[in-house]
């Protein structure tokens, strides 16, 4: 039985002026986690947050990093109902008209076609503002708020979410504000394209390394030492150049034998994703893929590792010509891993090959070759209500099936939800490939905001009535 | 026969605290060539010094490179006397107290060991000074002036020397100001050690290059990328690890069949330089050498072409990690060049071998392999009256035969003044290899600044006497 949404649509479409007036006021909040001059303005941020969620009766409660909101709503739990807890960030990505924004980067400015500029639009503030915008809407509506909704805002998502983990592992604790989830919702990605929307249901892992060799006491002039001292760049080159292959194969043995076997099933669902070869070319901007055919292409992207080699720290970088021996360089390269490739396992192969590659040499220079970071990857089940709740409601308001997909990148926060309540985390997207996130001229669509809106809402509907499978 | 100096070093040492008094005022004139600030203080330097020579009876003149001074002395030219071109710069490296001086860096300090410390004492205002001396204590001696002397002063040479080459040309065609030129000496350069002065004779030449592969049309996040696009960085480490081995040896084919063959009587003379490999280890800093013989150690830097990788420009460079996958990245190594080979025909060699190397990786990334700038090797006859002349000043004043050296780096003007005199150029050295020139604490020792002094006088009073051979 399908809930009836078509009042709580309505209402949606008919406050779509309200609620982009909504995200003017959070874009003109330049809330830049990156800039320590801006904190106050990420704390002002979450406060206008906050006080936007309490005036529609919800119970708020600052927490200590950063003063970030965490809510509930309604106030009181209804003990009848499920409760979602939903997760989204109000920092933005650093912007300045000079960088060649078209538009003042802090002001939402809204072109012919409803496409709404202004940092923070897509990521995440349009996203955030949207569960506000549902609760605002069932108000208006009158129409019965089908769950618990608990909400987790962070303020420093784009500076490292320092301390967020411990949090969220301590509120998710038994007797604490986020105890009581059956399951996850985080709306914090995008979808493939910009015509499809798509749930999301895996994320690679990323596991960066640094390869340190140096030699000599002090940087060296190449006039007066080429020629007679062994030189750490030139042993770093030829041991990154034994990494990986340039069509992105990794040469480190043992690597692939980590990797879940495709099955039939799985291969069979690339076919379907609405992407093209020409959707990778235009974001890539040149026709330089390793693969010709998009489900090779996907599957890269989404279900096997790979490796990039990032740069060197301590050679000549500047422009021009400087005839420097660098005394130590340190190359960094990451893999991004997925199911089911053990971190502490690939960190072993990677540690293990890097010091035979450089053994062969036979080099005087000293190596390290150690982990920067690593964060795993998540997969969840896409079978799971979570899921075909979100799909019911993607179908309800987009009348199309959504894409299966995953992603290539992280999303730390997903994995820590997933381990802290033990319950499914679905990633619904509300903004399209072309919103240029982290770029200059992020926007985010009128349609995508609010048809967005209806669509977290019904979600919640759907979520309501799935029965209680996986 | 000897000519007879001990009045000329006498009034030397007599007027040695006057001769530091000179070198003080020098240093305190902070001509910072690469600083556009500074630039004033550059043209102040060189007017200071036009007058200092004026003062003496010198003809001089102001250039338009910065307004240099070129000068004549006697004034008026003795056409019985033999004429030597002399060079020196009297701009110098950017330095601040705070890069870890131990004392003001314009400011001339010497310590109980006579250490003069400050910026330019040795490179190169103490050896210009030295010219000014010699002038100086030959008047004050009451001795003959044995030569016509023709200076050439530079104030751009920490700084790439522009336009130096035309300007040098265009004055040594006939009727030009250095015209008359019998022979140069070029007093830039240092001992290979610090106990045994030395002339030399031969620099290698140096060939920089860039090698530059794009592909996407703008930086990637290689989570999203990864996997799906061939990768420019992947292709740079890879081809750059085709250059050289750890053992400094060259793998592009032909180099080596460029360089002229190590003869018998040639092989005789590194034994008896005055050179260890714990000098070596000293300044590395190490003992990651190449070779454990003080013998193919100075070979390896005189005489045999050398491949120095020195870092990547526009890879992510900074500390940190950072997860781009770089759009475009230009790789730079030099090839340290030694006689026979002619630029031009190595630059052939490295497109050649560099393309081949990409070639063979099946790239659709593009590539661009290209020269950034070239200087030749030089290389003069230790044979030639000009240096036996210096050899018995050596002898007269150190009371040593002179080590006759070659250096690894350029001295790019030395092979300009030969190719536009068509004469011998003698470089002759007066600071020892510790003087730290472009470092912190850079010095000139006392005795090095007051016997050189005394050497460059009795180097014209040899030249005078020089039978004319080779």
């Amino acid at each position: 039985m399908a809930p009836n949404l078509d009042s709580y649509f309505k209402t949606v479409d008919d406050n779509a002026d309200h609620f982009i007036e909504r995200l003017r006021q959070a874009v003109a909040i330049p809330s830049i986690s990156a800039e320590e001059e801006r904190r106050p303005d990420v704390v002002k941020m979450g406060m206008w947050l906050k006080e936007q969620l309490e005036s529609l009766g919800a119970h708020m409660e600052a927490r200590d990093l950063g003063k970030q909101p965490v809510g509930r709503y309604p106030a009181k739990k209804d003990e009848s109902k499920r409760t979602i807890l939903v997760y989204g960030h109000y920092d933005v990505q650093p912007a300045n008209l000079s960088d060649g924004w078209n538009t003042e980067p802090f002001k939402l400015s809204i072109d012919d076609k409803g496409r709404m500029y202004g940092r923070g639009s897509t990521d995440d503030k349009g996203p955030v503002l949207g569960w506000v915008n549902v609760i605002e809407a069932h108000q208006k509506a009158g129409v019965d708020f089908p769950v618990n909704l608990l909400m987790c805002f962070e303020g420093m998502e784009e500076y490292g979410s320092e301390g967020l983990d411990d949090f969220i592992i301590a509120e998710c604790k038994p007797g604490k504000f986020f105890a009581d989830a059956d399951a996850v919702c985080i709306s914090d990605n995008y979808w493939l394209g910009t015509e499809k929307p798509c749930l999301t249901y895996g994320l690679r892992g990323c596991s960066y390394y640094s390869i340190e060799i140096s030699g000599p006491g002090q940087d060296l002039h190449s006039g007066v030492f080429g020629g007679t001292a062994q030189e750490p760049m030139t042993d770093l080159v030829r041991v990154m150049g034994t990494l990986v292959d340039t069509n992105g194969r990794i040469q480190i043995p043992g690597i692939y034998e980590l990797v879940a076997p495709l099955t039939k099933e799985e291969q069979g669902l690339y076919e379907n994703i609405a992407f093209t070869m020409d959707n990778l070319y235009e974001s890539l901007g040149s026709k330089t893929g390793i693969f010709d055919k998009k489900e090779e292409t996907l599957m890269g992207r989404w279900r096997y590792p790979s490796l990039s080699i990032h740069g060197v720290e301590g050679a000549f970088s500047a422009p021009g010509a400087k005839t420097v021996i660098p005394a130590k360089v340190v190359g960094k390269f990451s893999i991004r891993t997925v199911p089911d490739m053990e971190p502490h396992e690939v960190d072993q192969l990677v540690y293990s090959y890097v010091n035979e590659q450089f053994k062969k040499l036979g080099s005087k220079n000293k190596l390290n070759c150690y982990l920067q970071h690593s964060g795993k990857w998540w997969v969840a089940s896409p079978k799971h209500w979570n899921f075909t709740a979100a799909a019911k409601a993607v179908e309800k308001v987009w009348k199309v099936q959504p894409d299966l997909t995953r992603e290539g990148g992280s999303i730390p926060v997903t994995l820590t939800f997933e381990q802290a309540t033990g319950k499914n985390v679905l990633l619904l997207p509300m903004g399209s490939s072309t919103d240029a996130a982290h770029s200059i001229n992020e926007k985010l669509d009128r349609n995508n905001y609010i048809a967005g809106t209806r669509l977290l809402g019904a979600y919640l509907h759907y979520v309501a009535e799935e029965p209680m499978k996986e």
